[in-house]
């Protein structure tokens, strides 16, 4: 059992900003959201591997957008917990559980609001293990979980419910209504039984966030590298997960645009002791990193993440500035996310990208 | 009673391709439609308005879209009735009659067919006395009824089901599923009681399609002029419809754009016979017809309709060429159409135009 206090939450929001690699909005979103929850004394239970007993029955929750708009227009609760309690009258059935979509951003916090809201836990996995641009860049599709249905909502309390023939063309389908209410909506999709969760989800990932953000403050604290920190942390867990710095630099230009309901762009670093240049590239989420115009250093899905150089606080893509002194990391993705069938779901190719994944460890 | 039979569909499908001012898709489609149906030997049953039982509850289907898309990937009668059938599963009541939501185009034609398919009688009346583009551009809205639900569906019968605030945002969220299902899509809205129908339909407009379609074929056939035997027909109607010829010239250029779910462009005559030119412009159907750059001639509510010169067929705005004769004909609305609260959904305003409505006659 995994308990969320006032004094763990920043740990908490810091570590789902490292996972968000890049995307999932503002993590200080993600926080007042739930210290608002605590300080009305909600309780939030979550529930962890060994402990979702066989009769669970879960609905992933999320916002959809581009977390630029995310910023000015913040995911909300009620909404969400609204969309959940919509599908659960179309499919006839009560949940007794919520699950996060993404482990990372402001969608790895909101199904903690939702819980706070409705009294249902949440269980301690998700389908990304990360934070992904789109709905069907999912785990659960490595098995055969049904997205429908997707049930999109706004502030108006506004509904539109999907039945796709895929998750992809439920992606396709609601980003066009995210765009039309705003550029955010919120969202229950991917109803789960316990069976489901357990075969296709990406378990630990809000253990994983706390413990990643508890380690970057207790490196601060003890004024050690936070980045060399989370590395060894990482490298450490079971199965190992392999990490490094990729660069370090200031950020040198940047393009990015909110468009097609996704926030867009490109990160150019500098080298502060070299000639190298890097570039980052973007939607929402990091997708992979290249040195020199040339040389690729990381792609999706291994996660690619944006560290301040001297706090290693995480900078989401919406947070990018120029002038910034920033370290650049990736980690490998968990083992489940680089099957076949994985890699065509979110490998480099699914972002439109001209070239097959190669592990970070062999480049 | 109506009865259509396959001796006088021409006659209707050339009536509402009228009735479609420009807009509505080729007359063509719906006529294959409705032939292949009374070829196997189905019956439509068509209600008029002293017909109308007060137990009568019916739902308004059409395919929304761009009109040159409808040409390529045609509508669709089994998905609109499915679509029908998702709007009983909502609100838990069967239906008993079918509405057309306009007089014009296609969606004159398929309620006509889902008529066919389900035996569900279909009700003389519409909601715009003619084809408008958008959905909540209805006399339905002229009185309070609800929109909702709005179920969207695909020929992969993938759905999309929406609950507004109104109508204008129901068109808003529908239009971006309808773009994104390539174009056009299936739906069934604006469920409707007895007393709805009698109070804000607009009535007997499946019959002045049939009456229309026949007037142009006899003039034919007496050699005599369609266009004048049309706008005399219109004069002598209850109430009397006052209508005009305002330009007889050759298409001199022609702007046509999908864009945005809409078919939108800009119509350039050149007279025959002098230095005139008239400039049409549309929204899939015609929205206004400018003289020389400066004089407004007739804009929406009131018909706007391309014939052809010779033999007085309807010319959708998807089948404008380069070179053709048209005469460009101009009807008053129907006086349900022209009251302040009516202009507000569908005068020249609600179409982004600069300018308020100025009646046909007093032009």
């Amino acid at each position: 059992m995994i308990k969320l206090t006032l004094e763990n939450l920043e740990d908490f929001t810091r570590g789902t900003a490292f996972l968000g690699t890049g995307g999932g909005g503002d993590p200080y979103i993600g926080k007042l959201m739930l210290k608002h929850q605590l300080e009305l004394g909600k309780k939030i239970e979550i529930i962890t591997q060994n402990e979702i007993s066989d009769d669970i029955f879960a609905c992933n929750v999320l916002s959809m957008g581009a977390p630029t708009v995310f910023v000015e227009k913040v995911p909300n609760g009620p909404t969400t917990l609204h969309a959940l309690r919509e599908v659960e009258k179309i499919i006839g059935k009560k949940f007794n559980a919520i699950m996060p979509i993404e482990a990372g951003g402001v969608n790895a916090t909101l199904p903690l609001v939702v819980s706070a809201l409705s009294g249902l836990p949440v269980i301690d996995a998700d389908g990304m293990g990360r934070a992904f641009p789109e709905l069907q860049m999912v785990t659960y599709n490595v098995g055969d979980v049904d997205i429908n249905p997707i049930v999109a909502i706004n502030d108006f309390y506004e509904t539109a419910i999907f039945n796709a023939r895929n998750s992809s063309s439920g992606e396709w389908l609601a980003r066009a209504v995210c765009v039309r209410m705003g550029g955010i909506c919120e969202m229950a999709c991917y109803p789960m039984t316990a069976k489901q969760i357990k075969e296709t989800a990406i378990h630990g990932t809000i253990k994983l966030s706390f413990d990643i953000g508890e380690i970057i403050q207790r490196a601060r604290n003890e004024k050690t590298d936070p980045v060399d920190a989370v590395i060894s942390y990482m490298a450490k867990s079971n199965p190992p997960r392999f990490g490094k710095v990729l660069f370090v630099g200031k950020i040198d230009d940047l393009i990015r645009e909110t468009v097609n309901g996704f926030t867009r762009g490109k990160l150019f670093l500098k080298s502060l002791d070299s000639s190298d240049e890097l570039l980052v590239e973007f939607q929402n989420e990091f997708s992979y990193a290249k040195l020199n115009n040339e040389k690729l250093l990381a792609m999706v899905p291994d996660l690619i993440c944006a560290l301040d150089s001297e706090t290693g606080e995480p900078i989401t893509t919406d947070g990018l500035r120029y002038g910034q002194r920033i370290k650049i990391v990736a980690i490998s993705a968990a083992p489940i996310m680089r099957s076949k069938k994985a890699l065509d779901l979110f490998g480099p190719r699914a972002f439109g990208l001209d070239f097959d994944y190669t592990p970070l460890e062999e480049i």
